[in-house]
């Protein structure tokens, strides 16, 4: 995959460059990522191609474009999934390139009704009743991946 | 301050009703309140008025009009206050009426570079140095209060 050359690129930063592992859809400006190495079933992240860090480095139609993928991404977790919530999330403290996590919570889930990033609860039965709701959850995340990049490629 | 009769309203969600205290702006859509109980200066939210969950539960005009004044306050935190950088997040789990998170951070701050919802750092050298930032940074919060307010009535 080539990247453009018009697009400008850190040599240190891991979200410039090729596509990273994972990758549903891009165009010109940005990619949607699935994320498989997290406890929370249907994650995908939608990162920005240039290297920009903040919402507001952007052009007011670059955000417009960022965010109505976000949007997409955001109706089909929940037309696919139905999960109890979505958390959106920009922030970019370990590597200041512009990237949103889209995340589908449960009531379940092991960190819920805390953000995915405070520390999870460890009740033995909680934790058992999860992992089954996971598992069906996951086993629904490949139509969710399919789903993405049909949509998007229509757009 | 009169809640206009149109705005859908839950009678057990804290975030309808009668503005909470800290409105820095207000229109008929939303509201921008200073968080005042928090470790991190300057940190803002902005609160959709009408019940609503998710991003996509609003039409498109309504979520450009929101995150249009996230934009504008992102801008106003990072020319006032100058954070090495911005989190924006719309959680809502435990309170599921939309309301967005602008957190300005910095690299001595209590969490950073996790989000502001990871447990924190405990070091007593870094907590002595961020005591004396964000005591500089607390002073000037009020100008960015005032600046909010005038430049989103001007909008």
């Amino acid at each position: 995959m080539m990247t453009s050359p018009d697009i400008p690129l850190r040599t240190h930063c891991p979200l410039c460059g090729p596509a990273p592992s994972g990758l549903l859809w891009e165009d010109a400006q940005l990619r949607v990522i699935r994320v498989d190495d997290s406890p929370f079933p249907g994650y995908i992240r939608v990162i920005w191609r240039s290297h920009a860090a903040e919402m507001t480095d952007l052009s007011p139609a670059e955000r417009d474009h960022l965010m109505r993928a976000v949007y997409r991404v955001e109706a089909l977790q929940r037309q696919m999934l139905q999960p109890d919530k979505i958390n959106l999330a920009s922030l970019g403290n370990q590597v200041p390139h512009l990237h949103w996590h889209l995340i589908p919570r449960w009531r379940a889930d092991p960190c819920f009704p805390d953000a995915i990033w405070a520390p999870g609860h460890h009740d033995p039965v909680r934790q058992a009743a999860w992992q089954q709701q996971a598992q069906d959850l996951s086993a629904r995340v490949p139509a969710l991946h399919d789903a993405i990049a049909t949509t998007l490629k229509g757009t």
